[in-house]
């Protein structure tokens, strides 16, 4: 699960997580820009609409991005872990430069893609040069560690957490979403603290991470991205404390970054 | 956290989970064998007694060693995160050919170890060729997707389990100990069942999987391993239940094997 192998003289694609909410209408902006990295009119694109149990939210969006100007948009109903050994699917992911996976449950993606050939599949896609956009449950599900569940508030609490293995496009941060509406800090801290060597990106809704294949990101849309970096933590209580008890961390950092913002997850550098 | 990159020509070391309460005399079988495959009298070994907060552990394991014949054992007293940072600690794990890893807590191993240069260290000794084995906390550490904590019992039930970025060794499992004595094919099955790419390794006391280069274990030791494949699973309602209800898993596969039995991690193979 693992990030693919990227082969000699390509380049990742980017990986674009967004908060859940974002602007649908023609001109929205983050939107625009993914299907703009894609190509533009010659982009091709496949939605994975597994997260919802909306039968519409596939087509509303194959709708949207048509608006926007992206040439073919494929849906891929993926519906059971059979469907994730679909080769018509399989053949339309490889032939497509942009990936975006809807809002919805993301232990419903996990659960009925993870470990088939199309997990697989996306994984190389991305490896090869393919763009992967994601919106709340569906930016969630692209990290090695997955927040499966969690409660609110802003305090970190053992056990408040509850961790899944994710898609594996990346590990170098765990993402969390509906980040300032849903008051999410608090699990974001504590799914770090377990093991302090990811960065946590906290979206809030509207807006979007663009990572690109140099692990910079840079911040899209109408909020902010909290970025929290445990790489400096001197103390952490997590391993000594009942479930359900306040953690005491000493040390982290973090940045609050609002559009144009940047981000090295490498280096971890933040600049505005 | 992934598996660091094992360098052209070389092989990676073999990876050891224990389930703890091995046998702990000279001729002990799991713990000799052991030091035989880091060389016997020409062994090296690094003792990490980090999960325990027994100050013993790691002189006792010390003795036992060189009882067994090994040249040189070092005791990495890695007690906070300054320590995951100390060069003699880390000179120690590179010149080791063998690394063991005590029981205890393994949310203590990742909170005080994770994310620093003695954990990159050790994927990368590891990945060079060095064998790490360990022992109930220490065994539940190796795979990428750690098993934190949970509750005992047979059946499945969502939220039963809670996961962690463990140390990146292997993601080709996820592994728990004390499985018979302790009653824990529940959790195991509920932590296979959220991403069902991996394989459950289930390690009774004083038995140990042998995982070598090739990614085929084997098995010594007193007791069995049940290993779980859920790579035929056809259905799983762990997206639809609420926590702590029943999961109904169909198609899960089960090998229980004992003394000298071989599963192949890659084929999914099971020989005895």
């Amino acid at each position: 699960m693992c990030p693919a192998e990227i082969p000699d003289g390509r380049q990742r694609g980017y990986i674009i997580p967004i908060g859940g909410a974002e602007e649908k209408v023609p001109e929205a902006e983050i939107l625009n820009r993914f299907v703009e990295l894609c190509g533009g009119r010659r982009a091709r694109l496949a939605v994975i609409p597994t997260a919802s149990q909306l039968p519409e939210t596939g087509d509303s969006y194959r709708r949207l991005f048509r608006d926007m100007g992206a040439r073919d948009v494929d849906v891929l109903k993926i519906e059971s872990r059979e469907d994730g050994s679909n080769e018509d699917y399989i053949s339309a992911l490889e032939s497509a430069n942009g990936v975006f996976v809807t809002g919805g449950n993301q232990v419903r993606l996990t659960t009925i893609i993870g470990g088939t050939p199309m997990a697989q599949a996306l994984r190389r896609a991305n490896a090869h040069g393919v763009h992967v956009a994601g919106t709340s449950a569906g930016a969630t599900f692209i990290p090695e560690h997955m927040i499966a569940h969690g409660d609110s508030g802003a305090t970190p609490r053992a056990a408040m957490v509850q961790l899944a293995p994710g898609f594996g496009l990346t590990n170098k941060a765990i993402i969390d979403m509906h980040f300032r509406e849903r008051d999410r800090i608090g699990r974001l801290l504590t799914a770090l603290a377990y093991n302090p060597f990811a960065v946590g990106l906290g979206l809030d809704e509207d807006t979007a991470a663009f990572i690109g294949p140099d692990d910079v990101l840079e911040v899209y849309g109408s909020g902010a991205i909290t970025v929290v970096d445990p790489s400096e933590l001197s103390k952490s209580t997590i391993d000594q404390v009942e479930p359900g008890s306040p953690v005491s961390l000493i040390g982290v950092v973090l940045h609050v970054l609002a559009r144009g913002g940047r981000f090295d997850l490498v280096s971890r550098q933040a600049s505005i």
